[in-house]
C-alpha cells in the first residue's frame, strides 16, 4: 500500500498556511502560505466604504479565507509533489472567536449589498474589543444570577469571546442581527465551506461560547442581557457538536474541484489555532504547557481535574486531549507589541542599519538590547497594549512604560517589552501552580521562536525549561494530525500525536544567576500589575472611556 | 551725544548667543549664536579619553564657553554694524548650577594633563544628577539638624545644585577635590574671565548654593556630611558677593582685544539664564510668573513676603528685583523630552515626510497631534525623563507613559508629552496659589514659544492668560539690561526693564471648553504624580538604583 497523506490548513491572524503531511510519521512534505488580501481592518473598513472604525475594532473579510484556502492547498500539493489521490483527509484550525453573521446557507452578510458597509457584518476577530461594555454587563449579570459556568472562565467574560460580540451586534447593528440566520465562528464556518455541513467543534464551543456540561447558558440569562437576545442560541447559533478528531463530513465535489483533491475525503472538526500545537509538539501530557507564541501568546495545559482558576481563560473537558481537562490562558499582545514598537517608535536610522546589514529591525533591536545587563535599561513595562487576557482578563487595560530618561534608547524599550511579556507569562504560570495545576515544561511553538534571546528570557524569568516544537509549521501540522484521525488513520489524537508530532527537548534551560536578577524586576512588574490591573487605579479604563465617548459623538 | 549700546551674552544648555542692544530703548541691533563644540557629554567623555559615563551624568567643557564668547561677541558687533567704541557694558547669564573646579587663577582642572580624563574635573551641568545619593544625605542631615534654610528650598536639596555636586566630587574623585582651589559656578567663572576678578552673584548664590541671610550653611553641617567637607566654603568656595545690576569689574585688556571691545567697560554681575528673562519681558511685578521655556522650563515669580513653600526650588531676597522675594520653580525636562521623542521614538517615514514638506519633525508631530480631540489619544504621561524639580524635587523620578494600545501613533505620544508638561506646570502654579503667592499672568519666553499649539495647551490647562516676550532673544536682552545698569545707564534694574524690555500681552487666552476637558486628564495625571512621586511606589528610584549598581560594578 502506498504512503498516505493529510493536509492541514492553519488560519492565523494575518495569513493562512497549508501543509501536506505524511500520515505515517508526520513529515512535512510541502507547504504554502498566503496573506489575507484585506489583512486586519482596524482603522478603516477597506473592504467597504473606507469608513473610519472605532478604536478597539479588528475586522476581517471572510472571502479572504476562502481565497487563501483555494490558493494554498493546490500550491502545497504541488510543493509536496505527492499524488493528490493519496491525500485522505483535511484538517483545519482557526484563530479563536473570530465570528461572523451569515444567511442560512453560510453566505456572509458582508457580501450582501445591504450590509457591505456595516462593520458588524464582517468577521469580528479575536482582538476585536468593541463589545467591552457588553462583556462587563455579561459578567455582572452572571455574577448576580450565580451562574456556575462563570467559574470555568476565571470569573470573567472576555470581550474577545463570542457572546459579547453577538450582543454588540444586536445593540449596535440590530438590522444585521435581525438579518443573520447564523452567527458562526470562523473555525466552524470554514469546515462548513469544505463539507457543506454546519457543525460546532466542541473545543471552541467550550472555550469561546460558554458551552459547559453540554449546555450553553440559559435563555433567562440571555434575556437579562437584553430581552431581544433571549433566543440567540436557538435562533442564531446552535448546531450539532462534534469532538476533536471527529469527521465533520466529506469534502464536497465543488470544493474538491477547487482544491485539487478527491471529493469525499474526510474533513476534520476544526480546532482553535493555538490548540492544534499541543499534538503537533507532543505536549499533551499533564505538566506540559504548550505555548503558542506569535502576535499574541496562547498557553494551554492539561490538568487531571476541573478547577475554577481565577484568570484562566477557559476550561474544557477534552479540550486538548481526551480524558483530561484543558486549561487555556494567554497574553493578548506579544509579537503584536514588538511589531508596534518597530512600526511606530523606532527611528529611521535603525531601519537603515538593519537594511544595510540585511537583518530585520527586530533582530537589530534584540541584538542591541542583549548587550546590556539585566536591569541596566532601568525600565519596567506592562505588556497590555491589547488588554490583558490572563490572569486579569480585562480588555480595558493598556500598555505602560515606566522609567524613561533622556538617555533611554529604542532597543532598551524593546527589551523592556520582551521582558514584560516574560513577566506576564510568569504571572500566568504562578497562578496555575498556586491552583494545583502542575507545570514542569514549556513546549513552545510559533513565530517568536526565531528570537532565541526572547526564549532564553522566558526560561530565565519563569525558571522552567523550555522545549520547542520540532516543526516550524506546528499549526498546520497539528491541523493535519486531526485530519489523520478524522480519516481513520489513527484511533485517537493521542496516538496520532505520538506518531506524527515532534519537539526538541529542553532547548533553553534557566540560568539561575539571570533568574535572580529578573526576580527584582518581576517584583516591580507585579506591583504595577496589581496597581493598574486590580482596581487601585482604573485610569486605563477611564482613558478608554473618554476615547469611546469622543468616538461615539463623532459618529453620531 | 551718540547712541550707546550694551552687549548681552546668554550661555544656554547647547549654545551661547551675544546680542548688541541699544541702551535707550532695548532695540536688538545684531546677534550671533554658536553651539558649544563638545555639546553635552552624557554618554562618553568625548573631550577626554572617550570613557563611558554613568547614567545621569551631564558634563561640559569650560573652554567651549570661552571659544563661543570670542566668536559670538565680535560677530554680533559686526551684525549690528555699530561702532564698538559706543558699547559701554557687557552682561552675561548662564545655565544655573553649572559648576567646575579650577586652580587659584581660574584655570579649569580638566585642562590639566593630570585630570583631563576625570569626569569630575569638567563642568557638571544643571542636569547632572550624579550626586543624587549625596543630595539625599544632605537633606536627611539638614532635617535632623533642623536647619532653618531648608525651608527656603521647599524642604529639599536637589542633586542639581552646587552642594551635592561638590560632595560627589569629594567622595568619588578625592584627588580632583584636593587639587581644586575653587569650585565655581560657570555664571561667576565667565565673569572672572571677563574682568579678572572672582565674585559671587547674589542670586545664584542664594538659589543654587544655599546662601540665605548672607550666610552659607555652617561648617558643622558640612562636617556631618563628610568630615573632610567641613571647610569647603572657606577653602574652596567663598568670594565677595555682589547684587544684580552691580558692576563686577572692568573688561580686561586681553579680553577686550579678543572681543573687539574697549578695555575697561563695565562687566555686570552674572545672572541665572532663566532669570534674566524677567526684566527682558517686563515681568517683574507681583502676580506675574515668568516662564522660560526651552530644554527645561524655569518659572520665577516675585512675592511680597518670604514663605517656605514645599517644592519651590529656591527663594531669594532680591533674586529677581529689588525689594521683593524671588521664587523659583521649574520642570527639568520639557523641550528635552520632545527632542528625545524625535530622536528616539519616531519612525523614519515621519522624518521623510517632514523633510519633504520642509518642516521640522516637531512641527509635523504637533500638526498631526493637534488634529485629535482632547483625550482622544487615551494616554497619560509623566514628564519626568530628567527627574522632577518642582514640586517633588526628586532627581530619581523618571518618565512614564500609560495607555498605549496597538493603535497608538507617535504623534499621540508626542501630544501626550506636550500635555504632561502642561499638567506639570499646573501642579506648580496650584502649589504657589495654595501658599499665597499670587499668579494672574504667565509671561513666556524661550525656544518653545514657536510651538503655538503648546502655548495654547498651557493656557487651557492652567486657565491663566499667557503673554509672550516681545523679544525672540529674551536671554541675551535680559543680560544686556543688567549690563546697562552696571554701566550706570539706568539707576536700577526696574527702570532699565521698563525702558528696554518688551512683551505681547495675553497672546494666548484660556478656552474654558478645552480647560474642562483637560481637567479630566489632569485628575489622572495628579493621581499618577502622587503614586509615583510621593512614596506609594518608589519603583523609579529602585530601578535607578539597579542601574547605578550595575554601572559601579562595571567601572570598579
Amino acid at each position: 500500500m502506498s504512503e498516505k497523506y493529510v493536509i492541514g490548513v492553519d488560519f492565523g491572524t494575518l495569513s493562512g498556511r497549508a501543509t501536506v503531511v505524511r500520515v505515517s510519521d508526520g513529515r512535512e512534505l510541502g507547504s504554502s502560505v498566503m496573506e489575507y488580501p484585506h489583512g486586519v481592518m482596524d482603522r478603516t473598513l477597506t473592504a467597504g466604504d473606507g469608513q473610519t472604525l472605532p478604536p478597539d475594532y479588528a475586522l476581517q473579510v471572510p472571502a479572504d479565507y476562502v481565497e487563501v484556502l483555494k490558493a494554498v492547498v493546490p500550491e502545497a500539493i504541488r510543493d509536496a509533489a505527492v499524488n493528490a489521490d493519496d491525500i485522505i483527509g483535511i484538517g483545519t484550525d482557526f484563530t479563536s472567536a473570530s465570528v461572523l453573521p451569515t444567511d442560512e446557507n453560510g453566505v456572509p452578510l458582508c457580501e450582501s449589498e445591504e450590509f457591505k458597509n456595516n462593520p458588524h457584518a464582517y468577521v469580528k476577530m479575536w482582538k476585536h474589543h468593541g463589545g467591552t461594555e457588553q462583556a462587563e454587563r455579561a459578567i455582572a449579570i452572571a455574577e448576580a444570577r450565580g451562574e456556575m459556568w462563570l467559574g470555568r472562565y476565571g470569573g470573567r467574560i472576555s470581550s474577545e469571546i463570542v457572546l459579547p460580540k453577538a450582543l454588540e451586534t444586536l445593540e449596535k447593528a440590530p438590522d444585521v442581527y435581525a438579518a443573520m440566520d447564523y452567527y458562526v465562528e470562523a473555525v466552524d464556518w470554514i469546515v462548513w465551506q469544505l463539507c457543506g455541513r454546519l457543525i460546532h467543534s466542541a473545543a471552541p464551543a467550550a472555550y469561546k461560547s460558554l458551552r459547559q456540561n453540554d449546555q450553553y447558558p440559559s435563555e433567562e440569562y440571555f434575556a437579562e442581557l437584553n430581552p431581544q437576545f433571549r433566543t440567540f442560541i436557538a435562533d442564531k447559533f446552535e448546531a450539532p457538536v462534534l469532538q476533536l478528531g471527529d469527521r465533520a463530513g466529506d469534502l464536497t465535489e465543488e470544493m474538491a474541484n477547487d482544491l485539487g483533491l478527491r471529493p469525499g475525503i474526510a474533513v476534520a472538526v476544526g480546532q482553535i489555532d493555538a490548540h492544534v500545537t499541543a499534538p503537533a509538539a507532543k505536549a499533551i501530557e499533564v505538566g506540559q504547557m504548550t505555548a503558542i507564541m506569535g502576535t499574541s501568546n496562547v498557553y494551554i495545559v492539561n490538568g487531571k481535574t476541573a478547577r475554577d482558576i481565577p484568570g484562566v481563560f477557559g476550561i474544557a473537558n477534552g479540550g486538548i486531549s481526551a480524558g483530561l481537562w484543558g486549561y487555556e490562558g494567554g497574553q493578548t499582545g506579544v509579537g503584536d507589541i514588538f511589531a508596534w514598537i518597530v512600526d511606530n517608535i523606532v527611528p529611521g536610522e535603525y531601519q537603515n542599519e538593519a537594511n544595510r546589514r540585511g537583518i530585520s529591525v527586530h533582530e537589530l533591536l534584540t541584538e542591541k538590547g542583549a548587550e546590556q545587563e539585566i536591569g541596566e535599561h532601568g525600565l519596567i513595562a506592562l505588556d497590555w497594549h491589547n488588554g490583558n487576557r490572563s490572569i486579569l482578563n480585562n480588555g480595558a487595560l493598556s500598555g505602560t512604560l515606566v522609567g524613561m530618561t533622556l538617555n533611554t534608547r529604542p532597543e532598551e524599550i524593546y527589551r523592556a517589552y520582551l521582558e514584560a511579556t516574560g513577566f506576564g507569562l510568569r504571572v500566568i504560570i504562578e497562578n496555575f501552580l498556586q491552583h494545583g495545576v502542575e507545570i514542569n515544561e514549556i513546549v513552545a511553538a510559533g513565530g517568536l521562536l526565531k528570537n532565541k534571546f526572547l526564549m532564553q528570557i522566558y526560561a530565565d524569568i519563569t525558571r522552567i525549561p523550555l522545549s520547542i516544537s520540532g516543526s516550524n509549521l506546528a499549526g498546520s501540522l497539528g491541523a493535519a494530525i486531526y485530519g489523520a484521525v478524522a480519516a481513520g488513520a489513527y484511533p485517537n489524537v493521542y496516538e496520532a500525536a505520538n506518531a506524527m508530532g515532534s519537539k526538541i527537548e529542553h532547548a533553553y534551560v534557566p540560568n539561575e544567576d539571570a533568574a535572580k536578577k529578573y526576580d527584582l524586576l518581576y517584583e516591580e512588574y507585579l506591583t504595577l500589575h496589581d496597581y493598574f490591573g486590580r482596581g487601585t487605579n482604573d485610569v486605563m479604563a477611564r482613558l478608554k472611556g473618554i476615547q469611546r465617548s469622543i468616538h461615539e459623538r463623532k459618529n453620531s
